[in-house]
């Protein structure tokens, strides 16, 4: 396997361990907690807090551990990946994610692609995507400079607040968003609603990559 | 922008994404769990620790993320600001924690600012915030000492025990207090009781510069 | 006491500690849980994952924290033990992991051991345990070669999440899938279903070992 | 202030605060937690490991942070204190430990002490609490060999699973064990209770004092 073809293979396995985890973990805590989905928002976000620490560790040395198109995408505007590669990045995540979907429902013995009907609209919902994502863009590149190796904690962690601080539970990732519309579990949306929340997503990283920069550059410059 | 604006900069972000966090997963833990206000304050407490570990690392390098007046009290007094540049974060953070609350009432499509109703008042609160501020500033102050690269995780763990262990769920922070009265959701306080809280914090502050001190100084002579 | 003889004195503590703590954790969290089985399973997930992370720093530079047939399999693959040291360290696994069944009955004053009566069958289950023994033994393998030092702490987090994200609650360790066949507690499964459950987690963990020689085989070309 | 004086001061700072956490978290989950003690109890030991981690890190450089007769003893043993400074800390251990529940009983406005009422007795208790101190000594004994630097966490964890493993819900220390029959509350314990506890964690410690130099004493010869 080539360079590239292992850095695609790291972003899929990610990708869909990632879903598998938000999806799945979703599904159990809403089938234990009896109705109490504050419990079973804990249980989804300290799982996906663990998987994205443990995913981040394994493949960011292989493919960076983007799992994420508004981390590529922030990527190629820093010039960090060219641009048939960051293609090729964003492709592979949405397959994955719609690929661990598919297998959380599997281990759940529901059918494999659901259409999802979970309403999440209106300038609350945006805006909470948007902060969201603009905290993760800030994560990462503020991260990557001050403390690159605390990048999987600092993630993970970040998303653990996310997912509770924000009106939307903080999908912050159009990959994920796209094919969380394929589940009509816990961590669902309609399909319908996916295009503004992928929009507030990228507003959100855009301003994050400028911000990051007015506090980054002028430090180079010392 | 200058380095000052850089360090104003790091202050708004850091304080105005904690409120945001400290009042959001609070609205979102009642929403969610019930009736059962421990949940709710599992949730509060794990994102605000959360948060406070990403964002002392991101800002740390660039502000030393106080967040906090009584913080940059404490750095005052030990010499590490100038009284000029305290009084400029003390206002930033203000004005900062203020932007924070209004940022969760929009993400939950709430009244951008509302009256504190909650009552938190008598010498038991009062003790709670100062044992709360000591602890967090003796957390600050030795562990600054003596594992400095800790200190995001340091505090984070501090204030989740404290949002546990004292009746007020700890405060600890004259800006949030002050901003929390602007809420009239799970984490907010009366306007009224505002004053003896943030009486108590600096006194709890001031027991910790003096005690640090004391445990720190001898060790110089070593 | 030789150096085998420390090895696999350390594997029994390991291990004895970790069934311990799944089995006792279990007991207790449906104890005070109210037939929340969320609440249960959170105390659970977060004990075991609390546990393997102090057992593995404390065992690892002794016996390499194995605790687990699948991960001693793993390590004779790539020719990292022996045959007649893997066989022993199996036995000692198996052995102990009963022992600690013993204790957290004894501790809760329950017969000693109890012939488990928990169904647990069908593709779905066999999935994931596939899936979480996969995730186990990349998390492991990619995780020893990506940052060792981050081992206790990597395992930890994957079963946390993996009691989570799959319908099995990933047992994910045929000496800790028999040794709960010997508990009728929250923690437990059938005789009869462990085979089943073995079969899955072994297919899990070749797949493991052959995908993380194919991310990691070239590197080494570099 | 002497060299001694500042270590009694860090023992006596710490095991106040332990004591103020343990007391008034578990205050503080039944006071919210409608009833359902699994919730009660996530927080009791999240607050207590948030607290642990955090004393140890602070105070460690100071006095060796043991806040715990039965730790003590162990430095004795090994020769790591003289016995009269051994004699100080327990005193300072016990008077600070009384000192931590009435803290938490201001704080929370209740009688500052009470007996104790809650019946913890029989030998699968006397098990639990020998199972949670043979692990603590363990942790810290191992640990501080194999990665002192992780020593805060590694007790943190540690105490974390041992409060939901056992059936006792881990006192794991004499100071803390006869405070605790200071207080009504969710920690509490009968004084007449204590003397049993206390005995059990001796022998828990002392077998792990053993063992651990059986798995360290033969590596020296390496």
């Amino acid at each position: 396997m080539n360079a590239l073809g292992r850095r695609l293979l790291a972003e899929f396995l990610g990708t869909t361990l990632l879903l598998a985890t938000v999806v799945g973990s979703g599904i159990m805590g809403v089938a234990l907690s009896r109705g109490n989905d504050g419990v079973a928002l804990l249980a989804n976000a300290g799982a996906t807090a663990g998987a994205l620490y443990v995913l981040i560790v394994l493949f960011g040395p292989i493919s960076g551990a983007h799992f994420n198109p508004a981390v590529t995408l922030a990527m190629r505007v820093r010039g960090e990946v060219d641009t048939r590669t960051a293609v090729a990045y964003v492709a592979v995540q949405v397959i994955a994610a719609v690929v661990g979907v598919a297998v959380a429902h599997a281990m759940f013995d529901q059918a494999l692609l659901q259409p999802g009907t979970h309403a999440r609209t209106g300038a609350s919902q945006w805006l909470s995507e948007g902060v969201a994502t603009f905290g993760l863009l800030l994560t990462i590149l503020l991260g990557a400079r001050h403390r690159p190796a605390a990048l999987p904690a600092l993630v993970a962690a970040w998303i653990f607040a996310a997912y509770w601080f924000t009106a939307s539970t903080s999908f912050a990732n159009p990959a994920v968003t796209f094919a969380r519309a394929l589940t009509q579990t816990f961590a669902g949306i309609r399909l319908v609603d996916v295009p503004a929340f992928v929009g507030a997503q990228l507003a959100g990283a855009l301003a994050a990559i400028g911000l990051a920069s007015a506090l980054i550059r002028p430090q180079n410059n010392h």
